[in-house]
């Protein structure tokens, strides 16, 4: 099943997709931009990966020395950097380099700690796509990102689906690519992640309690462009949705 | 006014200091003992420092070519790390070097975007005081911790008391000190911060949006020492409180 959270005539709503849009679970039939698309569940912790797909780390740098295959390299991301589909997301004045990056998104619905390999995906709830944007101008270290590149507000793009695990027979098969303004610029398969889905929940609820909401952004392959103020950005995943986001620039804000 | 936040008898509480102990707002008197201690206010994003004390870099490394000077190294905690006064910390097995670490918390108490430097401390709501446990075997970069360093399940010690900033006067002149078993390992005073409160707000804000519950660690002095299995581990701020801490190892868990 797909659910979305949308916000519609005073409330937050469940809604399903429907031929025309979706509908509400009160029955209520809508169009897609007649509601507001916040991420599709309540989002616990951001756990976010860098340098899980070989060909993005080969993109980035050729001298890593450590990372992709040691281990993950996780960071967290917070609440404010959160924002649904068809958000809008500032473009900084005077950067140079806004990097889309399109992401399986894998939502824990059950409390995992110290979960084996073999146990991990009976912890896994569903799945979303995420556009986790990096501001690369203030990349000074490979091995985590600082907060101004990636925990600015609306960074954190998700949905607009939340699919139950049960309807993604393989998660590590999926075609995930971007387009801005309806050109490809990214293109890759969840078949080749470094450190894939369960060996992901066993390295970290080795380290921490994992807890229903809490979700792990899993990386993203070669073909990171610079986005700018007035783009499109889509960020498509088969089978998991089709995630739509716009550029604005300072302006549009009053601070 | 101190707050706590404590569990009692079926629900969660609001209390005071009392001479005995401590006061429930429905009146009741308690022992301090009586109650399960939780974090002091309804924790939001929890941002922490690394390196803002000159003493506490000198200690760790005489190499850092980034950080300090520049602009604050902040990085994020998740919920899961949370505890309160008086729980328990656990030790993984095998590491060598757990550090305990105190500092002083500012907690924010009103929407912050863009703010100056001039205006930062109106944003402020009040203060507690954190030990931000570090597990330094896995640090293998010092410019921004992993979560295996400080994202463990009970590593964000909050406590006990949250005070109103109206009531502390200069947040830039409390002694702080560590006490482990008794014995004082860790001394220091907030004055001695390279990025005081108005600036990580000014720098913060210019990030993300801070908002009421968010907490800004705001680092440690020197004096940072491995603490053991067993060990009571006191983290003391003059005039904001003192918040005791034990150290369990892994046999108390279950898994």
């Amino acid at each position: 099943m797909k659910t979305a959270r949308v916000a519609f005539a005073g409330a937050i709503h469940t809604a399903h997709p429907h031929p025309t849009g979706l509908q509400l679970v009160d029955g209520r039939v809508l169009s897609e931009d007649q509601v507001v698309w916040l991420p599709p569940f309540e989002v616990g912790s951001v756990i976010a990966l860098g340098l899980n797909y070989a060909d993005h780390v080969k993109e980035l740098s050729k001298e890593l020395t450590i990372g992709s295959a040691d281990e993950p390299l996780v960071f967290l991301k917070s609440a404010g950097s959160l924002l649904g589909h068809r958000g809008v997301t500032r473009r900084p004045a005077g950067v140079a380099f806004m990097h889309h990056e399109c992401e399986l998104s894998v939502v824990i619905g059950k409390t995992a700690r110290r979960v084996s390999r073999e146990q991990a995906m009976d912890h896994v709830w569903g799945y979303t796509v995420c556009n986790d944007y990096a501001i690369r101008d203030h990349l000074e270290n490979w091995y985590r990102p600082n907060l101004r590149v990636k925990n600015r507000d609306g960074g954190t793009v998700l949905g607009p689906w939340f699919v139950d695990a049960s309807d993604v027979p393989d998660p590590h098969a999926l075609a995930l690519r971007t387009l801005v303004n309806g050109r490809v610029t990214q293109q890759g398969n969840t078949a080749q992640m470094i450190h894939d889905i369960p060996a992901l929940i066993a390295y970290l609820s080795d380290v921490m309690t994992l807890r229903a909401g809490d979700v792990i952004l899993t990386g993203t392959p070669d073909g990171v462009v610079n986005v700018d103020e007035g783009d499109e950005v889509v960020t498509e995943i088969d089978g998991i949705g089709r995630l739509v986001n716009h550029i604005v620039g300072d302006a549009v804000f009053g601070r």
